[in-house]
């Protein structure tokens, strides 16, 4: 095996003379992520330029049984893209080339490594967009890989349900494609929804076929304060029920807000907080922001809208600092970010119970979500200098999947499984994940792609 | 092989005492659908009641390596129940509990045999309905396993974006459950879009997870007739664009207008036509409304209204009659029903294209279709007497799907492959028909669910 792998290291440097890097920076890096899962580092990277290079590459690695781990922005958060078995970081992030843009057809194809928002650059003159809002400066293919949503897809679903079609190298260096242009098929098996989600253990996608939507006519926002979590979520649930034409519904709980303002210097009240924004035409945003401002009002919430461009860009932008704002709670600290989902009605209970948990443990663990779907994000701030500060965190971590699990949940709504929920897949999927573990050794015999992900074989 | 299969009648027969059904006319009705392939039965029909039954029946028909074929309504049109190598019809039709309506969180799970007619019967007093029209009475089991869609797919989606989770018995009689009831899941395979669509070849969907919505504070209907098809696909092109709250849009060309007066004596204006659906609150109804039918005039065309709820049943009851007036048209015919999609914009092409060479052959054949996906339905009439007629009808068949191909679309936006979009599976899906053959064995060794469907091993 040693040796096998050793002349497959031989074949790709001759095959790609200089371009198999070893670089002590570019491998760490490349082994790492946004994770709080030590690095492990590949043995070298390649960049692909072409679907028809990673093809040859995955022909050789096949060959020779030699691991070969995906890699896009490097934005991970659970460890999907440390080299659990050593080999090689594919990076796809100079796959930038948009290929098409459909704007009869609302469609566009993309290379792997296209961000969302160069995406959304190139597509402004159109009036669409493809929307799916993360924190983070992603690849489409990365996106795609974890199955990624965010803040809008309470309106517009996960990458599960916006993208049409791929390009995809399997293990052994076959190029395929799945899906395609149309709207829908009952065209055989659903292969594109499988490799959406799968991290990279399946096939490496080269390619995107996406679902684009009509930059809305009108946009509005709101901060809704509330005295209680349950308050808030019982909104929620009041406002899912009335088919509002919600973007955007978040959740901060005090201590995010609070963490918020600190790095902000903002001064918004320090409660409870519903983020919302309601998108269509001028009429109906208004009819819907009036409406949600009724259930909130009934909830005892206190009211600030953001109805210019500008005050509605300003709640977004500290919105989306939520993530870095909770870090430096305590700066020096490191964090465990997590995530859970949970049928709507079942997060009061939720989250009531795990923050219980966290105050008796004493741990700062700013809250917010994405609660029109049922998901919320847990930031849990340690000090790795400290002793047992990391064990504490991780026995929280395991009590909160549990709670998702007992509530009807997924321990992961957006994050994906990488190393980091890999322990928790049989409680969750009991036995579908040895349907899910016959699925992978059938398109990867060797073992080679993304190994030691998701689940063991 | 014989032997065992032998041995395996002789433990169901044990095993289920008097319910391995094996009455001729019984077995015929099980292996027909409504279908243009002839019927093909199988040697005996079992009724399940249960999924731990249907669990039992699999795990000797495993061992025996007896095929087995699911069987819902017996409503699937290109041939998902002929019994190709015999065997043991599995009817599910039985199966009818509503197990869990989830009103704060808009989900029910029901059994594989519910019709999605009993379903929203059962929820007419929740102010929530389960979003799949189709013309015929299917269970859900059955639209499920064969991803259907209908004519409000424009707004909700097909079976793939409703279902949640399953219950699924394998081949080998293990029971598994995939998803739940989170809204979203980045845990792993998706399973469940994988067993969508499947047809019944890797596993037999017992148990179905539902996302329901609410229904519409109000909806307006409309009849819009055309100079021509072009000036009618034009406008569904335009009216996507929008953003309009279309519910739905349906392109019927002139003789499926006249096949529609005749069949229900009415006298809707015989041109090419759209039927238009607008659902949601009053104000914005009647605004899209508006510039729906500024479009429509834009494009040269004449306008009825369907405003009180009276006008709207009756014009959507008469879009339900499309098939069964078309086939009307020649009585003592037979009919090939079948159906593409492509990408909106192509709509023209090749429909202009197909009905080209429908009238250059002589050949009677109504259109309508849920042109806002870019999804449309022929429906070919052909008198089986008559020598020449059906093979005909083939060519024109294998022409239409050869056009869809090339324009970017699939061989089927929602009828399913069975046999009759078999041969065609390779020229669209290439390599990729190789991956799904992989899954299949993985899955089912044996080769004993629903076999002979979709692809060949």
């Amino acid at each position: 095996m040693g040796l096998d792998i050793s002349a497959g290291w031989a074949e790709l440097d001759a095959l790609f003379p200089g371009r198999i890097e070893r670089g002590q920076a570019l491998r760490e890096q490349h082994g790492l992520g946004d994770s709080w899962h030590p690095a492990m580092p590949p043995e070298a990277v390649f960049m692909a330029r072409t679907t028809e290079e990673v093809a040859s590459v995955m022909a050789v690695c096949h060959r020779h049984a030699l691991p070969v781990v995906p890699f896009g922005a490097g934005s991970s958060i659970e460890g999907q893209v440390q080299a659990v078995r050593g080999g090689l970081s594919l990076d796809l992030s100079g796959m930038t080339r948009i290929l098409r843009i459909g704007q009869g057809d609302m469609d566009c194809t993309v290379e792997a490594g296209v961000t969302r928002q160069a995406l959304n650059e190139e597509l402004r003159a159109t009036g669409l967009f493809f929307p799916i809002d993360v924190g983070t400066h992603a690849t489409l293919g990365g996106l795609a890989s974890n199955n990624a949503s965010g803040t809008i897809t309470v309106r517009y679903g996960t990458m599960r349900n916006l993208v049409m079609g791929l390009t995809v190298v399997l293990a052994d260096g076959r190029i395929v494609k799945t899906g395609g242009r149309a709207r829908k098929s009952s065209s055989g098996y659903d292969l594109t929804r499988l490799l959406i989600g799968a991290e990279g253990t399946l096939g490496i996608i080269t390619e995107l076929t996406l679902r684009l939507h009509g930059v809305p006519e009108r946009s509005i926002g709101g901060l809704y304060g509330f005295e209680t979590i349950e308050a808030a979520t019982q909104t929620v649930v009041e406002a899912m029920q009335c088919g509002l034409g919600l973007n955007r519904i978040e959740l901060l709980d005090a201590l995010q807000v609070r963490a918020i303002n600190l790095y902000n210097r903002t001064d918004l009240p320090e409660r409870p907080s519903l983020m919302v924004d309601m998108a269509g035409t001028e009429l109906q945003v208004a009819a819907d922001m009036d409406l949600f401002g009724d259930l909130a009002t009934g909830h005892g919430a206190t009211i600030r809208l953001a109805e210019t461009p500008e005050a509605y860009n300003a709640l977004w932008k500290l919105r989306h600092s939520a993530l870095y704002a909770a870090r430096a709670l305590k700066p020096g600290c490191s964090s465990l970010s997590t995530d859970v989902c949970v049928p709507v009605t079942n997060l009061p209970a939720v989250i009531r119970a795990i923050k219980d948990r966290i105050e008796a443990a004493g741990v700062v663990a700013p809250l917010h979500g994405h609660v029109g779907d049922g998901n919320f994000h847990l930031v849990m701030l340690f000090d790795p200098a400290e002793p047992g500060e990391l064990e504490t965190i991780r026995a929280l971590h395991a009590e909160l999947i549990e709670m998702a699990i007992a509530f009807d949940g997924t321990i992961t709504g957006e994050h994906g499984v990488g190393l980091g929920k890999k322990p928790y897949m049989e409680a969750e999927h009991g036995g579908a994940l040895d349907v899910m573990r016959e699925i992978k050794r059938a398109l990867d015999p060797k073992n080679i792609l993304n190994p030691g992900k998701i689940f063991d074989l």
